[in-house]
């Protein structure tokens, strides 16, 4: 059964979520927790129509096509090589009818336009600005990481272009970026309206943030209650084993 | 010894730290945890010159007095009945070496161009919107609470013609006003570089912020551990019980 969906160098990996499997590199970019709390963090809105750019494997589409309503997601990638491996992840699952990925280059804002307008936009875009630390040498891995093939102005961009007229926007990134990403969602009017903040545990700086805005949104800020990735004794918070469905 | 210095309508508070005492009315706005964790943000730098914006009593400058090796505090208020009372406070403590307040509407950009530049600004300004929820019938504590003397964006104005090159910001606010604080200090170039975030507790969303902005500063915003006012039993956390040097 394996055989006829994946390449000897791929893996195909349970998301323990209504017997739903993807298929990802053995050596490359794998899904982590953060793709797992944005896909959580979108609010159910029923027939809802939606794009998730750098989709990267798919993950976020997977997941949201179980675990809400939406009715009609698309992935937008910029590396062939992904969206190989996430168009196989649908047949394999046969969600042909719901997910379907497109392998385009995001900054590309005469094919984004061309594109059906959505309610829902989500992305777990590449943190880190291009030129800082290490570049990763795989090549793929550094697409996924560093600002390299868009930055964060790139997104917001093409997501002013994508959205509905009060469409929202559901994004995972780096606390460190916060000043960026207020500064230029509210330069393309997708206002940010709701922030959770995400902590390895208590005790510790957070480390990443999930921010929602809307289309033409009126300018006020909603918090949501911090979310704890680890217990202080190491294991996972009621809070991650929930959001993992294990409880 | 108390009548000398105090009306028959305030008090004399003990701040419980070397035996300063600050005057306060009875019925008005008095200083709350957010005084107190603002003074406690503001980072040691020996024989820096200090003024703190919408002082009122003057909490700010007298906790900075005691817990700082600052050697220089000017507050400034618009309101002459909180100035009277900052200034017998400061005769009371004989801090007239150390401490002056100065009643002064901050939007008076002309005035503010005449003092002199300074290493650290301080700013407990008003939370809400003008024209947001309910104004209290006692003006002292709408001008205290509401942005009707002075908005956000006339704090961030006047601390960047009060701050030297690389002077400190310090200011604490509601988070539902983050983007707000964010866009208007990029604006002015008083880059926000640290971030702490104030939760009632650990199960609920913020209702306190606290940033450090440094005046020409370079884009990168670095986040502090939480700090949790209560435990889940509702005792003061043991971050806050240090704050107030009672462990």
């Amino acid at each position: 059964m394996k055989n006829k969906f994946i390449n000897i160098d791929e893996t195909l990996d349970d998301l323990q979520l209504n017997n739903i499997f993807i298929i990802q590199k053995k050596d490359a970019f794998r899904f982590g927790v953060d793709a797992v709390l944005l896909a959580n963090f979108v609010k159910d809105k029923r027939n809802a129509k939606v794009i998730d750019l750098c989709t990267g494997t798919g993950i976020i589409p997977f997941i949201l096509s179980q675990k809400t309503k939406v009715s009609d997601i698309t992935g937008i990638e910029i590396q062939e090589e992904m969206v190989d491996m996430a168009s196989r992840s649908v047949l394999f699952n046969r969600l042909e009818g719901k997910i379907r990925f497109i392998n385009h280059d995001l900054r590309d804002i005469k094919f984004v336009k061309g594109l059906e307008k959505v309610d829902i936009v989500t992305v777990n875009p590449p943190y880190k600005l291009k030129g800082s630390g290490i570049i990763n040498s795989n090549d793929k891995n550094a697409i996924a990481r560093h600002e390299i093939c868009c930055t964060l102005e790139d997104v917001v961009k093409a997501s002013k272009v994508l959205l509905t007229h009060n469409g929202k926007f559901y994004m995972i990134h780096r606390p460190d970026r916060l000043v960026d990403i207020m500064c230029i969602m509210r330069k393309y009017k997708i206002e940010p309206k709701f922030i959770t903040m995400i902590y390895p545990n208590v005790k510790k700086a957070p480390n990443m943030v999930l921010v929602e805005g809307q289309n033409n949104g009126g300018k006020f800020l909603r918090w949501g209650e911090p979310i704890y990735i680890h217990s202080l004794d190491g294991s996972y918070t009621d809070q991650i084993e929930k959001i993992y469905g294990r409880n």
